[in-house]
């Protein structure tokens, strides 16, 4: 049984995970035999009422706990996640990939990523395991391989504000439709915009669902 | 295009809804060309750390806001949708429906309901629109039916002592496994087991999606 890395980021589009491609994902893997290995950084997040869209001010969640709520409690910290331990990686999107597991949202293209999660993704590309990421998920991958020179393909959509970031950053954009995916087959690298375009969660999911087919594929 | 009502109980499967059940139902809707208007109590209800499985001793959250990471925003206080709005009502599980919609996870079968979720709940039944419950969701049904000496069939699938306790409440429990649901055609009702039984996620997902083209077909 394949074992595939998701790296969640917390519990709402806003501030975490994306909750629709989170269990869009976790449903293709299943559905193709995979095995989930659920993981988060450990660390405090800042909040977003996902009512009224406004920051929850003065106020933090841990991120490993909020991501556990997709996870139904089966998650791990990924500083403890080894290489050796999975066969692919896949990075479901929301706010939390670009605020949590690196500072995208508020820095663009002089982004950090978290180190925890730097780490797993080189480990990633240097076994050269397939690596999946949806949404605005592939900036963070863009800022990683971006800092090791690495030349590589992603796409984030058809938002030219976003892709222009992620070209700086060293990427390779590809303008991609939702019902479709980007695939660096030298990199082993898959991404698809879902929720950066997608009017509708069946839209998201179609995307999504070819991703995680070709992730399978290719491991 | 049919809008169904998706009452949502916080966003988790220890304190809310099973956001598995509730993404699968959202998914599922879509793709039936269904609207799914989403709708949660406004109430303070109390915390689990989704991690350790412990209560989050102290710390209270509204059950309104954490839906709304579920429904992106998109949701409204079950106390201000009126039945003419909606063409059918559906209930994804979790704890949350039975520690929030109704206290049945404390009080067993003498639990109460939460007064808009009844108040919805009969007038769905009354104007004689399809309802469906998923996972624990039945129990709230059951209280709320059997408060009123209706006759009606439910399944929360084979636990026995659950089982015995929607018998006390008034239901007919039929036994149901997780890829399958029950229909009660009299009262327009449909569930499902779900994580009630489910091992995996596409196990769930199975017998929700069933559940949903059923209640499509019903409306």
């Amino acid at each position: 049984m394949a074992k595939v890395g998701v790296v969640l980021s917390g519990c709402g589009v806003y501030d975490g995970s994306e909750i629709h491609e989170a269990v869009i994902t976790l449903l293709a893997l299943d559905r193709a035999g995979a095995e989930a290995v659920c993981m988060a950084p450990n660390m405090e997040a800042a909040v977003v009422n996902h009512l009224s869209g406004e920051a929850a001010k003065g106020e933090t969640r841990n991120v490993l706990i909020e991501s556990a709520r997709i996870a139904r409690g089966k998650i791990r910290d990924i500083a403890e996640v080894q290489i050796n331990e999975i066969d692919a990686l896949i990075f479901p999107g929301g706010f939390g990939a670009a605020k949590n597991l690196c500072d995208f949202a508020s820095q663009g293209s002089d982004c950090s990523a978290h180190p925890e999660v730097a780490r797993l993704v080189r480990e990633t590309i240097a076994a050269k395991k397939p690596l999946a990421a949806i949404c605005i998920a592939p900036a963070l991958i863009s800022r990683i391989l971006g800092d090791d020179h690495l030349a590589h393909k992603l796409t984030i959509g058809t938002d030219a504000g976003t892709a222009d970031a992620l070209v700086k950053m060293g990427t390779e954009h590809i303008d991609c439709p939702v019902s479709n995916f980007v695939v660096d087959p030298t990199n082993k690298l898959i991404s698809t915009p879902a929720y950066m375009l997608a009017g509708s969660i069946g839209q998201a999911a179609e995307g999504i669902e070819k991703t995680v087919a070709a992730l399978m594929e290719m491991i």
